[in-house]
């Protein structure tokens, strides 16, 4: 079987670099470009990328020349570390030119016709894509956004209580630095210190988690009607976010039938069976001192939210702690995740994984 | 002026040595009696003491032998940082045999005629010794609480706001690793990590608060009724803990009232005039990245509360973050300037300085 | 093919869970007994052991009922993480009641007849074992030792280089908590800070060394005659020690010769088809700020050795940086190693195993 | 008495942060201009300044505008915080302009007309600031420096051994986060990791060195003739640069004689009357584990060097380590210590603190 070309958009940076580590023996994806900063372009790879990950980038990688951001792609699939700026610039005109763009950036996000795909908690928004082709006269390209990556295991725990009827939210963030990319936070900021502000990540976590766990209707998202409240800070933590979470239910579930849903939680089909997919999304951890970043992060490949601690809330009625790999789950890991629901609905042409998974 | 003659309980450990530390100058205390577990007894303090504090132990506190717990005590006044069994044991019999007690532990916090002190925030509940003293019998001993070192910067920022009506509080703690005592955390649990779990701490935080804040009714404590969900977290801090509140008022002030009530907030006399008493027991700070543990514990002495980021909360009302030192004015701080109202008020027998300090 | 029966000596300690973790699909080994403390015995593992590696400990050793040090074993292979002193009492006992014992503890390491074993340095000591069944009247049993944490990267990056002649060694450590064990360091004397010491492995980097670098005679080890000057430090870093070293060589070889040895480093049959050694112990990294614990730690799971920064040394002649996984290279999957090799060499009885391993 | 006008260069970078700290209620020197990059220039030192130091910067600080580096100074002492490439041009400038420059870039330590100046160990070498006037022609104008901060602690140890004829050293640093200036190092090149190099200071510490425990001949240095090897690497602390020192001595003196040595060390008159002047600048700590980066670099507001662990190295004959706070003794606060000493001298035009200095 013939590997779909993919091309990185922003592949030095440290989101980038996930994309081209997960990507290193996938299945059915093939990184033959690497688009970078005017800087790097025309360099090496190897040359280019200072590799902020474990060990070296793989061999062919680092031999590729890195493009610049407006030369002409040819894969057909393209994943975008692009920092917000330069997305709204590049993105829109790659989807427009045909190809199916897989975005981490924030630009597009909140813009109605673009789905905010995390594939367990709302594959079905993947049909927004119809819609987004219809309204933009474009035939093959296509433009789906991942969340935020401290929304991600937010929307993900709640997405078995969604049946309850959550009525309002309360979110504390512990973030690891790597959320803010390379060289981001500085040691002087956050070493024996925490810092107590995210830029933009409060207003995310409020606005994007209505939106992913929104209803598709048809032909545009209802987005869900519930309060949210977040607060962001910055620990010292190299890689997964911890956010405690309060939450108000109209219903009121024992906290058994709760951990029940969790540990029950499947996404639907054809979604279990994708490369990337963990057999179970969720993980509830019976420990009373769990989930913690550094020893629960990597579970399932990095792919996979630990759920720990539910107990009352005076104030909300539940509450809880949920960490996830912020990028892995909640940047690269998600956006091929992401393309590969694309890949097995037939979205991306020419490509003929769709029915061999479908198979599977 | 002759100092009064003191005495430190549990002197070896992380607690005990801040209360060394803090004592070294006082202008009216003067450590004469250092008293450790069995293991340490019959040692030079110097010899017993693992010193986990800068530098190294004042001279003249290395050259004290170590008494045991049951040694009697000649110091009319004595700090415990017990811990909390050692604690119940032997604190009611030193206040009993008539010396004052001034106690970081938390065994007697909760007891009803046990005074929960934190100068700025309840200094009249010091009238509940008379109550003590009375139905105990007894005559010049007294035994008075601070609290647990992550509820302190909590009713310390709510105190100026108890005027709006408290009605409910939602608490998230980012706490250091010193609260846990020495050896206390292991490096192997917080490096590049976060614990979602501090024991005992959030059932704390929901009831001494409640006490603390609450009013003295001329014999006892009314608590004040208010709703509290705590959630208590460690992290990869030394000192300092920073706690994210949420909080519902009955009035709704704006914004900028609550903050010029923090900034002008201020003790009754005589408790600015007191030696540990920071000027200002409030400061906000306007940077929206503020405050951190780091560059904002040691303000005033670690003495000063740094309040930052109120802003509206759309499920509780308001919210902002609070940091206190929690070993300074969350511990051994704390005890110290009980102890300094203690004297001023003439509770200490045979303390003059009670008169001096009126006097300024 | 029948797994071989394994038992864990201080099962419940940080070391005992390296082993657990690493033996979980061993292809020719399967623990069976795991053994703790009198506090820990009669409980299940699961129950005794604070896990303090990535996710839980596994469903079939969780439910193993821990065994007391003194307890009968039926394991014919025994994985010894026991302290110094428990080790100097059970060690010899269990060797000579017929099992083999492969030790991390310190206690045998220097005994004349104890093999300090790391296969690709100095498989050919495994000799020793038959010296030490007749010197002791042992018939199936045997006592094998590897070596201190911190000397084994040491040793590993000096192997290639003895045929010049070592004459003197210069070593400055800075070393991962996670070598002092569990709870070991504590996060007070560790969190932004460095401790210029760690007891006892001065000693040892300059003792152990001249013994893994030495020669098998025929019937004891003549160690390797150099100078060794250790410092030790320890730093905030989880796994992974870092050496500084410099070295004084004889013969003078080019610096590229030297990288060229340690790239072209093999181990001799049949140690490389051994199920945990890896293809190539030595790596040589061209970046000139690697290794680097964290982002190197882990290549080849966790079994090589990363070396960089060679470059001339004004004092000694040659200086570089090598690191290795202290926990599992230098502590448990060494361990399991030796285990390997002695078995494919046939000293484990009733292990069929090794046939199998050298047909491959 | 009429303070000194101070202009700072660098005012917004770390260091200079650290000039404004340190300079806060200085008896002698009074900051009154601060100069940063275009993009800081014409804004408020409150609003162009990130202050990363504890708390805020001073008020009146806060209020100056910031002026850029062409612009005209008037004040007649300047501290500079530039970086290399900026110094550069504009420090020569400066001087010939007739200002004293105090400065901590290393763009002209190693020129040889120029004092790079530790005042306890060669406050003589200030002389060549008289020779420098001749050659250059300046007449009110000068330029020192102050050595890399990794160099300090080193020579600052080596000086009381200098009379039994320093060979051969051999040094390993573990240093700060700090050294590197903001944003610096990124965090997650450091959480949790090792930086086995720091660019440049390798050489640094290898030249540097020689000159600073040369001696003045009358009109030029001649260097100390010893053989130098330096490692250098980062670690994860903030402040607090600690260095593994080997070194070989042509006398041999007991440990005792050394570190009675270091005890007794003075600077001589009028050094130690200096307002920033350490009343012993070098400490020795008897505990084995010391001195350590977090607990050992502010003794002596950061100016003290302290020293622990001398024992026979068995390559070099001595070994021991030193540590200095990097961004105090080893920056800033030497910088001013300079300039004290200038003042003192009679070196800055219209300065009278120099007379009373003296009388004193």
């Amino acid at each position: 079987m013939q590997k779909t070309d993919v091309a990185i958009l922003g592949a030095t940076g440290a989101v980038g670099q996930r994309f081209i580590q997960l990507l290193r023996d996938h299945p059915w994806f093939a990184v033959r470009e690497v688009v970078g900063s005017s800087r790097s372009a025309g360099k090496s790879y190897g040359e280019a990328a200072h590799w902020i990950l474990d060990g070296n980038p793989p061999e062919d990688i680092a031999q590729l020349t890195v493009k610049s951001l407006h030369d002409e792609l040819t894969s057909p699939l393209v994943f975008s570390a692009l920092p917000k700026e330069a997305a709204i610039d590049r993105e829109e005109a790659l989807a427009e030119a045909g190809h199916i763009v897989c975005t981490n950036a924030s630009a597009n996000r909140m813009v109605a016709d673009v789905p905010l795909l995390l594939p367990e908690v709302n594959g079905d928004h993947l049909q927004l894509v119809d819609a987004q082709r219809r309204s933009r006269g474009w035939r093959s390209g296509a433009l789906v956004a991942n969340s935020n990556c401290t929304v991600m295991p937010v929307v993900m725990a709640l997405k078995p209580l969604v049946k309850y009827a959550i009525r309002r939210l309360h979110l504390v963030s512990e973030q690891a630095t790597s959320g803010a990319g390379y060289p981001g936070v500085s040691s002087l900021d956050i070493l024996d210190n925490i810092v107590p502000f995210v830029p933009g990540d409060e207003r995310k976590m409020e606005t994007e988690s209505r939106k992913m766990l929104g209803a598709f209707n048809g032909s545009s998202i209802d987005e869900l009607g519930i309060v949210v409240s977040a607060t962001c800070t910055r620990v010292p933590v190299v890689d997964g976010h911890l956010i405690n979470i309060s939450v108000e239910l109209e219903e009121k579930p024992d906290l058994d039938a709760v951990i029940q849903d969790w540990i029950s939680f499947r996404a639907p089909d054809p979604i279990p069976s994708l490369p990337s997919a963990p057999a179970h999304p969720l993980r509830y951890l019976e420990q009373i001192d769990r989930p913690q970043p550094r020893r629960d992060r990597d579970f399932g490949n990095g792919m996979v939210t630990s759920i720990g601690r539910l107990r009352e809330c005076p104030v909300l009625g539940y509450k809880f702690a949920a960490l996830s790999h912020n990028t892995i789950r909640g940047a690269a890991g998600c956006s091929i995740l992401n393309a590969e629901l694309l890949a097995v609905e037939g979205y991306i042409q020419g490509t003929r994984v769709a029915e061999t998974a479908t198979a599977t």
